[in-house]
């Protein structure tokens, strides 16, 4: 921002790997005056959220609505299911698995960790081979995240599912889908995810203050034996309360009010058309950045993620230093770096509600800050990022048109 | 609610005893777009919050904001400063401080319950004679709502106190006051509360979503060695962000907006103002009731609460029946009836951002379903609490003349 | 206000004869982002708005939606139909009569105005008398407020048309609805209605800023000889161009995407109903005045107004005074004196999205204002008020059973 | 957009000359619920208004404030300083001058129309020439559009002052700058201007519904002979009640909230860092055009508009389907083409509340739209664009360095 300047023009570039910014239809929606609770226009409410929330998960299954960001669900996921000591497989995709494995151990789990170098996702044989050796059964759950936030990796939930069933282990899996639901392919039953943990402020575009656990029939049995102790998270009170459209205790109202109408706009746009929106954002990212001759983190394609990319900078110099310029000079928030790589890179979120232009907006300031920066690179990225675009919409053109 | 209506004109009566009514400016706050909860912009809007909450609980020490409700701020209170099997002191004040007590099972605590007929609050005497008799001290802490939510009841924090102290007894005082904060005095510090939990939605004029824990040095200090398991509750890791204005995981954001703007206009008007506003919509309400010749729940005047008057209906009259009634002919709710009581009497809510208009039109309305629900009354309530008003003000303008 | 506050709680009782309080739920919509005033989706909603108006003022020819307040639409309507130097008989009813009578002779036309004493409706036997004995048909219009706005007189609109016809004049009928439109039965066809002209901010429930001319095949034919200087309100580009979804120039949008909300929230309550709520409000209002023992300034009951009524003050009692303590002391604003009758009258607006309860909160802080201005009255003004809405309520629930 | 999709995701980019984007906060300022505009609270927000709109216009004088869009602020400059049959001189820059000049005739007066190409601004030489002829002084009134908004030609005010002068002729100065206020710089006073006419829409960031006179003495004097007629618009009502801070009808008072906000904002930002970010988007909007090889419409780089560009297409390219398929992919809308250039170009709006990241957003649409409408044309224009935009910003840095 140059000097003698208090205000911002615009629109900021709020492209940090959520929260996302709100659609405004959303937003008017939050900002309803207050009605009852308990009364019968919020049950019916409640009931079309508690519904309409199954068909974004893809499970016939109940989903229990939080009021709580994704942590609390993460806590909930746990505390419903396991007992003191339970064994955990989990595996180091980067910080936020880092994170989840760290609470494990404050619950009184006993979390096992698969290393990794925060630059993949999930290996499946390697979840396979961990739990061939569990001959006991001892493990009780398998944590994974669908997509690391920290590293843009995103991880095959459905290969996962089968590295289990191939080693014939009972554990349940849990899968954190915070950054990737609602943004690309996620399917809680098909795939046999026994607890998926999700969140509203990524794709699902609401503000951050309400969070899920999608659950499936073992899930819920094993809840009937869990130890820990649980008393705000409990699925049961929940369960029992939500067939009438009320909560067990006061729900974040005004949130519910959003999520309704974010289920509405994400069906009006399609999931697969959403789906497709972030996949080509995410492409069109990748090729502004080796237009650049800058590296990715995620150093396999096979787990690219739709919805984060994380940009390495060249040696020497400091991301956290590059993150500060660019939002002073142009604007534009970016995701910050963790772990081994800290301020060696950014993180370009690129998910929940935008367009072509917005992300080619976005990717035009990135270009221009490197340049500003001084860091080496080539131009051309948002070129290459504009005929990417460009090719799809005219595929799609000649597709509609055949 | 005429028949082929769908619509009800005008602003709902939303008199049940929280979510209460937002200001429109705090709505407007709400209604922003998302910043970076991890940028400069957010830190000092955090800051500020975190600041000011300090001033609302009357205290110099740390305010945790919890993205949770009430609920959530009650098992935190527990969870950070006591340890499997401890032994607590509750009070059944009614159906809050019942599942307070549930909670306190649920977790693995020894709850002992003073017994209550639920139409008065805590007596300090009681509270000081079990105390005395726990010589090995073996009880951790003493747990009463200041407000009895469900009842009407106000119990005095400041004599629990000093019972407390007079019994020598060494037990943390946790102090549930979500339906009396900002509403009537309330004061951390001087009462040598512990733990204060808050809710967002009742005096402080915000949506649900948003809880508290003011703590006392000693709470922090019994934190640890606390040994009940904790990690989204944690108090450690949010005092440790929140220096920096940063929190642990995604905070709600909007509701933080919200937050800033309520601190705000509670200063603006006055916090004195604030009570006095409570106090003389409160006994309004009690001389109506009276005029009807109805009863009131809470029996004894010194715990009449200023938020929350509770009408018990004449025999034979369901209280629920008549809530559907004026919520249908006169667009009016009110808060439901529990326990030993429960379909025999209905809560009238006067407490957030309301005024003089406003409760005497609730009023109205309460004189006119009673009428209309054939219960049996006599006129004249709404004349009462004008009277009562009006001379309330000629008091003022006298003194202030003066 | 007491001393020391600089905020105001809860909802300001706006009791002014317009603008009135806008729902949430238009204001919502007229918070979104601005489209393209010509490209397809706005043509749509203007489309929408442009048939939808026609329900309200119940006619099948087409109106003209201006931006500007109804005194723009008042000017519309002359400069449209007229030539300089053309006779209009105009009525003293009050002060808004005679404004648009000055405007008469600001805009060169010549008015003969009935006179009156502010406290009736127009006289269609004196209409009739002042029309026939002009044989030559020189006077072009007949130009009468439904409702006074300044005093709350409503006249007979299908009155004066039979008047009109019984005279056998040839005279356009132009009719200002604006305090009476979207409140009380209004019929331009079946009154043979030439020009009505209304606006947004009282029954209408928006924001001011937008106005109408509903017309009449005689009028538009009236308005292909009309020789008054016109462009910004000429009626036929706005006709031409509101065939598409356009406007001859930008329209406020917003008030277009408000006003769409606003016919569909009239049908969804009914307009009957919508008119039904109004009359039971005036004449809550008018038992309450009564009960007070002061007088109601429009001294006919045939004439008294669904949505404003005025009441006046013993001799010696400044209304000015009374209206800036009501102010300060009890937060509610009414409406102002005029003419002969400056400072002995204010006058108590019940138009627009009110509820019982809501009118009822406001005779309870008059009922408390007469008391603090020590105006001489006697007390049961709100208890009589609410005897006849309860009254009502129990008719419609007899009815309904029925 | 794609088929099967009934919703657009992200923000529309409406690059339409105006209306604009409305920043979140003036959009807030506006739902906001409404007051009496007669009241004290009121007085003190329009007087705030009335006063901080000056500094916008640059001017020492009363600006009055109409509910009304352009159209009727220009209405407004004629009706009140001229008189029947008067000339005025009028410059043919484009539609807007043209319709200007049309709605002289329709009010009685007798335009002069210096021919123009629709491809510059104003010529100071031609008008000084006209008027010089004038040795009668009947011409009473110069009128020109400051920015054509067809076209996107700039005129120089200050030369043509000077023209004016060096004629030694006493016509009015009345100037449009409703494409150009808060957008470049604009000084009533310092340039001499006698009625400037503004409109909220544009650079001043609010919806369309508010138009303004800035009125030098001059023009005051000459309204007191003038002999249209005029009442809606008649300064001498506004000027009078103005000082007060009321108007002699109910103004567009939600309007009035967000010009207090815009205001605000404007000063915030500093007038002249809005106007350099403007000429930034502009100068980088016609770098692409050129690096396209497709022809601005203005031919001469000194009228160069700041807030609009006109791009002209190749031969037998149809600028309306162009313009369909850009809103149809990339949901994307230009504003349209008129006159002699009708279908042959469309207009890029970079004006209002926007900034680097979104204007090279919309280019970067444009770029692709090219493309897929298959109109010739060479990439590299969003490169050009951004290679400007950031050295724009080193020399910024540099200079703030030293």
């Amino acid at each position: 921002m140059p000097q003698n300047i208090s205000r911002n023009p615009g629109r900021h570039f709020l492209q940090i790997p959520g929260p996302t910014l709100v659609p405004d239809r959303i937003m008017r929606a939050i900002d309803s005056q207050l009605i009852d609770h308990r009364g019968p226009e919020f049950s019916k409410l409640a009931k079309r959220c508690l519904e309409g929330i199954k068909t974004i998960f893809k499970t016939t299954n109940p989903v229990i609505i939080y009021t709580a960001t994704g942590t609390g669900a993460w806590e909930a996921a746990f505390v419903n299911t396991l007992s003191p000591g339970d064994r955990v497989l989990m595996v180091e995709t980067g910080q936020f698995a880092t994170l989840w494995k760290a609470m494990a151990q404050n619950l009184g789990l006993k979390p096992e960790f698969i290393p990794g170098d925060w630059r993949t996702g999930a290996d499946p044989k390697q979840i396979e081979e961990h739990l061939r050796k569990d001959k006991a059964h001892e493990i009780k759950a398998v944590c994974v995240l669908h997509n690391e936030t920290a590293t843009g990796c995103l991880s095959s939930i459905a290969a996962i599912r089968k590295a289990i069933d191939a080693a014939g282990h009972p554990a349940l899996l849990m899968v954190d889908t915070i950054s990737s639901l609602a943004s690309t392919d996620y399917r809680h039953d098909e795939w046999g995810v026994d607890v998926s943990i999700g969140g509203a402020q990524k794709g699902l575009m609401l503000p951050p203050g309400m969070s899920f656990n999608a659950i499936s029939d073992k899930a819920l049995e094993a809840s009937k034996t869990s130890k820990l102790t649980k008393s705000f998270w409990s699925w049961n009170d929940m369960l029992n309360m939500n067939k009438q459209g009320f909560f067990p205790y006061t729900p974040a109202t005004q949130m519910i009010q959003g999520l309704a109408v974010a289920i509405d706009m994400l069906h009006e746009e399609g999931l697969d058309n959403v789906f497709a929106r972030h996949a080509r954002a995410a492409e069109a990212t990748r090729r502004a950045i080796r237009a650049w001759g800058l590296e990715i983190l995620c150093r396999d394609p096979q787990f690219y993620s739709p919805t984060i990319t994380a940009v390495l900078l060249p040696d020497g110099h400091d991301a956290e230093a590059f993150r500060a310029l660019a939002l002073d000079a142009f604007n534009i928030s970016y995701g910050t770096s963790f772990g081994p790589y800290a301020r060696k890179y950014f993180r370009i979120g690129h998910l929940g509600d935008f367009n072509d232009g917005w992300i080619l907006g976005a990717l035009s300031l990135t270009e221009m800050a490197l340049g500003l920066a001084g860091i080496p690179h080539k131009k051309g990225g948002v070129q290459a990022a504009m005929d990417y675009i460009e090719s799809s919409h005219s595929r799609a053109a000649r597709a509609a048109a055949e």
